[in-house]
């Protein structure tokens, strides 16, 4: 595995974006620069292994339906930036710990088994919800929460910059 | 037509401005710089010429109300990168495109006709769907689908940059 | 109150701060640098009297929880743009005032009295409203309207930075 080399400058390239686009998000990377650019090191290396970032801190299948979830940023990282100030890799961090303000703690495994994944949410259906009475579908990211309406979903989320496979129907 | 003369450095700026919008909101621009400059220029004369930034490849009316969909990013944009890689201009593109990976495809005219234009969706109505249950309306930005909760539209939308008038009650 | 000191580079770099973060989401900062930077000074000073940046040109409590709505941005800020071409202090403006062509109008205090301050608004309930259909809970930036749906609110709003304190339960 580790005979999968990744140029340097590369490295501290995707470093500076990777940070800059967290930033313009509200969101921040872990605050050493070693230790962050490491994990980057490991993304750059399953781009090259799978064709996608997945998580450097998890096995990935390699099928990418159903790494889906785990290509970064995961969709765990929310919500455990928000009860633990850290993504699982710590790759990402909240204000307070990227401040040095308070240590993240540790994260504990919040994907679920094998069994569980890659299952699409059921439409909201029946009368309950009319979304038939409105003008667009409204598309919701997986990643960050990030909702609008329209045919089809965006490119790329403008908040979290996930892709459109990233995207679910929310209404 | 011709007559109108921009001045060439100004043209520069905007492009880097343009371009700089386009990627925080997770857009790019042509990767063509003297092809996408000489739409620049056409945005430019058009906003010299009818006060508004009216999409270089499509005749305006000189009517803001008439022209306000393809006020540049035009309403069609985000749909025609979902579909052919790139919009009516090739203004801008998706990323495959903007990475050299793929070509856009030709892009038919999906404005519709006159008689169809301007007119404005019906709000949803009736008891079907409970607006009246909610603290705010919500605003949707017809050019990139951004929705928000406020008394009024945002003087500018966040994520591409359309002002106030491009946006549409929602709900 | 003068004793509290602020550091003049503090105060450069706080203020290229905001000004970046503001016009990253469709904002501007007063155009006149000596003005707003005096409006940065208070802040600043609030942040060290208080440990929040309450409004320079109102007055805190020092209460954290009666003055949220009046932390910068305030909640206030949006609806002012939209009505008077600025917020209540003049440290945001519209896009014409910034570029010089309209001046702002003087901006009454829209702040509700002390005894209806803080009521948290209810949640919609009732079968009207049928919320639970929804896979994840939609919530609403009160400073800007951002609307996104994940367990829990964002740490930092993504498009005007507020903080999660600032959000509110909207479906």
């Amino acid at each position: 595995m580790n005979l999968i080399v990744v140029d340097e400058k590369e490295v501290d390239l995707t470093y500076i974006m990777l940070k800059k686009e967290a930033e313009s998000g509200g969101y921040f990377l872990n605050p050493d620069p070693e230790f962050t650019k490491n994990l980057v090191r490991g993304l750059m290396k399953n781009e090259k292994r799978y064709g996608y970032r997945a998580c450097p801190c998890r096995l990935a299948s390699g099928k990418k339906d159903e790494d889906l979830d785990i290509i970064c940023p995961c969709n765990y990282r929310d919500p455990d930036l928000n009860d633990f100030g850290a993504c699982y890799c710590a790759l990402y961090v909240n204000e307070a710990v990227a401040g040095g303000k308070k240590q993240s703690e540790p994260v504990p495994e919040r994907r679920p088994p094998r069994s569980e994944r890659g299952k699409k949410r059921p439409m909201p259906t029946g009368s309950a919800f009319p979304a038939s009475t409105l003008a667009f579908p409204v598309w919701r990211c997986t990643v960050c929460g990030y909702l609008c309406a329209r045919e089809q979903p965006p490119e790329i989320c403008p908040v979290c910059k996930a892709k459109k496979e990233r995207f679910e129907r929310f209404i």
